[in-house]
């Protein structure tokens, strides 16, 4: 087993993993920015190594601070969260290179994978499901026209490099698909770096499902069930539930053995999440996150597996603590993200606060790196808590969710709080009938009214 | 299902169950003294009315208030907690009469289990073990020195009114009995107002293991595994496990079904607990309470199961939501007793709380009624809070607990955190290798050294 590590991340999943490695009886030391310096995480290592200022590029993003942080602490191993460094192939590489262990998949794995065109190419060759679309980068737009026709539109033209929404068009008709593509190229040059676009078939009303996989590098993989991670705002996770509302047991083992054999076939290293896009019954493969994944709670909640200690089981080289067979799905998790926002324009609000509770008793679990007192600094993505509830089903799990929110305080900042509060007694959200678009068409209505 | 609970107790049990209401949808009503006008579940409740001024008996043990506060909130249900009017027979009478429901058992099985030689009595008729002893109370000193004889020495001598140590006298040998029986007498009788004595084998190093039964009413009864609580001071459990280090699953299996039998002959409605002295194998019934444990959440953890929402159902009639092959248990859970109390001498520590920090993450939960800026009055015992771990196996769990120790933060007052701190480092702890004179024997040690 690892002996002692560098947590290469700040905030609740900074946090996190530092509650995972005492629970394994592992050291560990917290990097943090001058701005970080009052951070629950780094009060609570054993060790802390300041990294340097904000912005991230110049603390949390910048490999060589981190490698002397390594040096300076002698820690053996990197847990790099998510965001950051965490999908950055290089980063492992260099750990490689110096003999530090990186919690994670290999660094080809990484790379493969974060290219959308490798990775649907490697899905597909793999089994898993992808949406129908061109073999690869469009470069000009009669190929495009072609591929367009085939699969029938409207189409989605996407950035190859792409993320976050940025670089991605849709065309309804064949009229549309010359500005959607100029458009998305210059998007994905100005944003990635790299013009190169691809053509999909368009979903209308999709939801968004993710499997979580965990590989143990030696050719055994399992899954884990999935999320549904549909609620959405600017492509931004805001609510996920474990399992999703929309399937059934069936289509969960069918759809998990697939991206689990696929994943046996890769030798998989660790935990990864391949996000779906599903419609009508069917699964169209997005991308595949190679990392730990912001919403992994409820799937802890529903599994009783710890997924940070998996992670550095599998890292240790110590292989997975279960077996396919092994993994039970018991009840029903949600999580909400609790974002230092205003609930209704979404406008950031760090500062400190003043009064903080957070809710207890059965089922109730929270991920959050602030406490009273604590200032939110203006320099990072505004999420500072994650509510995780599980019930024994669906509607347990909403109710208990409803008294949750009705025991946390979050005072002096502005939070997310009153959405939730808004969404959990939703008929739409209750019926668990909602799509990508959902949420947005939500916000929209209420903005108005 | 009931409509409408009213609940007649306070702190942190008042906010269990009240978060149980909510999550079934069922409306609540909670009744405070003057002194707790500001307590959590008050100020969560849908309604709230004051009954009355401290002390308990002015407020929380006072029938009529309690009566007439239903009356004013058209309560259909009442939820006793534990202590105060749980156990009272007379208070479930009364409640039944007024055709308000009372959540427990019925009030024959409060009084036959509240004489502790009746109960005694009813166990072994039942098939359940009893402790080798008198048949029921001794009169005279012959008869328990024939009683004594037969049994063997060290025997026992207890008050048939009895609890919390009081009218409790070993005799060692022949020549300790006469002045044991009078003390024991003496005591009883201050402390009862009923002399009575019984005889029982006295066990040297027992641990107190303890089965929770459920029953619907209607002959269907089943058991939710054991606790251990056998870290107790002066007969107080200060730290309880689920399942217990000492048993095996074959152990545990028989003794579970001995109780679920005893409790479907019954037909015992509600939650129950059968506690017992357990020493080299063998279980010898103590008492039964009818009625929730505070140390409940640790079976929760295992099973997965609600207790209050158990209890509501047999309430209402609706039975209970599993049967004894649905109840698995997964992985361990200890619950530690936060009081406000000084962790050396442990002379309570009421006052302002200026500060607190409840821990979180994966397998913690915390149930307690307190919050920042919230006074602890004076009037009450001195249970502020429970921390209760859960995690894959007894070792996963301590480590746990240690690390969700360190993250706990509660000023302004004194509490026992710091005893739980050194506990959860002790060898004999991490051995689980306890009786019920372990902490006494330790805090001596410590207080000395």
């Amino acid at each position: 087993m690892v002996k002692k590590v560098l947590i290469a991340n700040r905030g609740e999943i900074a946090l996190r993993v530092l509650r995972a490695c005492k629970e394994l009886g592992i050291a560990t030391v917290a990097v943090h920015s001058t701005a970080d310096n009052a951070a629950m995480h780094v009060r609570l290592a054993d060790e802390s190594v300041c990294i340097g200022p904000p912005p991230s590029r110049d603390s949390y993003l910048n490999i060589p601070s981190i490698l002397a942080a390594c040096e300076i602490s002698g820690a053996d191993a990197v847990h790099p969260g998510y965001g950051f460094l965490s999908e950055n192939a290089r980063f492992a590489e260099i750990l490689d290179a110096h003999e530090i262990t990186f919690i994670g998949p290999t660094a080809e794995h990484i790379r493969l994978m974060g290219d959308k065109i490798e990775a649907k190419r490697t899905a597909q060759r793999l089994g898993i499901p992808v949406v129908p679309g061109s073999a690869g980068a469009v470069t000009d737009d009669a190929e495009a026209l072609a591929v367009a026709d085939d699969i029938g539109f409207p189409v989605l033209v996407k950035a190859s490099a792409g993320g976050g929404g940025r670089g991605m068009k849709v065309a309804k008709t064949r009229d549309d698909l010359s500005l959607a593509l100029q458009t998305a190229r210059q998007e994905a040059g100005a944003a990635f770096g790299d013009d190169a676009v691809y053509i999909e078939k368009y979903l209308e009303k999709p939801r968004h499902i993710e499997v979580q996989v965990f590989g143990d590098g030696a050719g055994n993989a399992i899954h884990l069930g999935e999320r549904d991670c549909s609620l959405q705002r600017r492509h931004q996770k805001v609510w996920e539930e474990a399992n999703s509302p929309a399937l059934t047991p069936e289509q969960r083992a069918k759809i998990g053995d697939v991206c689990a054999n696929a994943m046996a076939q890769m030798r998989y290293r660790g935990a990864g999440t391949i996000e779906f896009l599903y419609e009508n019954g069917e699964f169209y493969f997005i991308e595949m996150n190679t990392r730990l994944q912001v919403e992994h709670p409820v799937t802890e909640a529903i599994t009783g597996l710890d997924l940070v200690h998996e992670q550095i089981r599998v890292a240790s080289a110590e292989g997975l603590s279960v077996t396919q067979d092994q993994v039970k799905f018991t009840g029903h998790a949600i999580e909400c993200r609790i974002n230092a926002e205003d609930a209704r324009t979404f406008a950031p609000s760090p500062g400190k606060i003043s009064y903080y509770h957070a809710p207890g008793g059965l089922g109730v679990r929270v991920d959050s790196g602030v406490y009273q007192g604590y200032s939110i600094p203006p320099f990072y993505d505004s999420l500072i808590g994650k509510l995780i509830v599980h019930g024994r089903d669906r509607v347990d799990c909403m109710r208990r969710l409803r008294r949750a929110l009705d025991e946390i305080v979050v005072d002096g900042v502005k939070t997310t709080l009153p959405l939730f509060r808004d969404l959990v007694d939703n008929p739409d959200i209750a019926a668990g009938a909602y799509d990508i678009h959902w949420l947005e068409k939500y916000l929209a209505a209420s903005a108005t009214s």
